[in-house]
């Protein structure tokens, strides 16, 4: 069972292109595919008349043209030209997804269209900003639930042991930091502040410190799969854990990570990763997205292998301690999410 | 369900050699072997002493002997020897199938023994006549159903957009060809003549035309999956259309194409490619293979993708256009078979 | 349906270290590992926090550590650390598996622990014996039903048709033998003596032969899938075979074979294989091993292919001939220990 009545994530912007592409979301295979015009379509990925994969086909002046009688589909799912007959039944037409291209995302709705509000589309305005937040853009191919992906990122004691010998460092770090768990309208946020603390050695090669910072962790969970993550240090003595906009001239990084269900045991993972520390030399965003691809392919092997024996054996006998509480509270809003989808069916 | 009381294409008779052959057809696994007599044997490929396939035994000069202990069979199924007892058991036997080789293929009857009648072997001679009609013989897997190959020969609508870069050429020729489908005593045939008109470039290329030229192609289909095709063109002015006998010294070119079901949901494709237009020419008899090879894997490539969404998502809703006319009709023929086949079941 | 209340051979000693090793018996995902006080742990490879696979972890001071996030388990199963937190709740452990280490295998229990009595685990004392039966030890992963393989060890007819181009020889050799089978008080033994015959030219280029020789094979099947191999040759005239303590100077050579079901179609295949005639000799015994290496990859590919047939159309209408007898007992035996199984659950 998936939430239906969302927002999510099919696509990066830059990927949708005259070329079709497919891409199935919430089992539901679609086809992606950018207009003459510039408008992004999503289709049921099957054509009306033999059922032939549309994403096989190409992009024509009209709309897309199935590649194997020539049947072209427009945007809005209509048949709009039949090779060899003037009239179009009705009934030649395939399922059209509402849309929205927005902050470098390709947002789409799986749910009943007419409930499809864009003004809920959570908001990312650091993927419009190359200026201060220069970032790239990541995508991986997840062999397990979206929803054990969104548990590793709200439990950061994994750090010290999923990725012990890349971005890691020790597990105490992680364990002992203070931390916050806050209820937002729609999800949870995780915050964790280390004050007066010394730099960690990749922050303090990263950028000059006068000596000990202020540190902090966030990381906001918004249904059904965003995790949007700041984290950074600066100069002790400005009172920057406290107010969020003297966070300035120190080390810090963004990451936007959605995990979007492809089926019930498998996901896309979509991230930007943005350098807001030394914005103007490109080689330190290639270095930092070189390093979260590496640790993000570290978080892969775990859950998939995870995924695999949770298939098996279940999770009934699970057994939740401390650090679980951030995600704890993720799924009781997914559940809920779930519940209303259900009863909406 | 499968037409069961039907003869099938197994194998090309060249393949079958005393080297033991496995094919599974109607979801039976079957060995195809020579034996010293030179007769083909065509057994359930399972020993009856302890279950090993017989496909991975060897041919001995009383039939096939199995390479897990050594029983062997002989082209009736019967056992004819174990290794250290003297006495054969009646039970240590397998089904054999009823097998004929003519026109350079193995025919296989997988229904009822008693019911396989060879004068209803579809003839095919122009595989006998290599000075006429030099060919070349192609097989490929398909992992679809049989009919789904059928439905691709029986709408050659699909030239121009599957074939585009290979064979296809302008879709319109193939969409506004004049077109006649033809009830047959067992199928359908369709057939497409152009009076009058310019050969293609790649007839002109082939043999010298006067000018205009009158051309045809002709798709017979007869039950279960055979498509016997005749394309070509002549100088006009000989009446050449409507007197097949006619059709001498221009472009001409035949294929038997026959799809044998494997499971429900793959087949063999098995097709001979003949020259008939420039047969003291071995190289054009290959260039001619090699174009056919390139196309039909196309082909397959785009049945093997319909296959996949059709599993998924059924083909209930599917829309028939003009030019499904013939196709309708072959799979009407099919479905009378399949109906014959369960009311005797 | 496995039998539970056994021994079985899970690995081999050597194989198990400070890293841990992943593996299915009996269909249960099993993690074993030795600590760092050279125990071994056998665990249900299921970390009981987020259900994790154990073998993704490492082995630290108190036990095995989860990969994912820190939590330690002990040989028993307890959970002895929980980052982040002081208080163990009793729930956090797995099961353990009884385990024993004995001639160079890593035995373990899949059935009910308090029943566990190392005293009935088969002896085979020629595995610390290196002076006298220098041997290698070997591991295949075999996709069949263990009972499949020891099929396989019970029916030496076989050795003409499979291994026919390697350590086969002729059919009639293995066929024609005088065999006898005997009950034992756990399974069945498999004797087969060929008094005064020419030594095979193996053998005869292996040792020195006076003339004529005295012949054994011995095939012991012991519950749930062991095979103990004796095979040899001596000078005839000192009543060797039957006085077997007498069997010395020729030719020998020992085998244990093992099959530990995996799931209900794969199994684990060790073996030892001992050279019993040039002991010092160390490329004597490497190139007996690489004998057997590629003879029991020629019984894998038999057995796989035999199991995808009985898969598919089971084996129920099979043929038992005379050479079956050993191979018949020793299902009878498996068959009564399933029995027992089942009447206990």
């Amino acid at each position: 069972m998936f939430i239906r009545n969302t927002w999510y994530v099919a696509a990066w912007a830059k990927d949708i292109v005259d070329q079709p592409t497919a891409r199935r979301i919430c089992n539901e295979p679609i086809v992606l595919f950018r207009n003459k015009q510039g408008l992004v379509g999503a289709l049921e990925d099957k054509c009306p008349h033999r059922g032939a994969p549309l994403s096989k086909g190409v992009v024509t002046e009209t709309g897309i043209e199935c590649g194997y009688h020539g049947m072209v589909m427009d945007c809005s799912g209509a048949c709009v030209h039949i090779p060899g007959q003037e009239r179009i039944p009705t009934s030649a037409r395939v399922r059209s997804y509402p849309v929205v291209e927005k902050d470098e995302f390709i947002w789409l709705w799986i749910g009943d269209a007419e409930k499809a509000d864009p003004s809920t589309i959570v908001d990312y305005p650091f993927n419009n900003d190359y200026q201060n937040w220069p970032h790239k853009l990541g995508y991986y191919h997840i062999k397990a639930d979206y929803k054990l992906l969104v548990d590793n990122l709200m439990d950061l004691t994994h750090l010290g042991y999923v990725h012990k010998t890349t971005i890691g460092g020790d597990p105490n770090t992680h364990v002992n930091a203070h931390m916050k768990t806050l209820a937002t309208p729609r999800g949870v946020k995780i915050v964790r502040h280390m004050p007066n603390c010394m730099p960690p050695p990749t922050y303090a090669a990263a950028v000059s410190f006068e000596g000990r910072v202020d540190r902090w962790q966030e990381f906001e969970f918004v249904p059904p799969g965003h995790v949007i993550q700041w984290s950074g240090a600066v100069d002790t003595g400005q009172d920057a854990l406290e107010h969020p906009e003297a966070r300035q001239g120190g080390f810090a990084l963004r990451v936007f990570h959605t995990a979007t269900p492809e089926t019930e045991s498998s996901c896309h993972y979509f991230w930007s990763i943005a350098n807001g520390y030394r914005q103007n030399d490109p080689s330190a965003t290639e270095h930092l997205y070189q390093d979260v691809s590496t640790a993000f392919r570290e978080d892969q092997d775990m859950i998939e292998a995870q995924q695999l024996r949770l298939d098996e054996l279940g999770e009934e006998d699970l057994v939740s301690i401390v650090h679980d509480s951030g995600r704890i509270q993720m799924r009781r809003a997914i559940n809920a999410l779930i519940a209303d989808t259900q009863a909406s069916v």
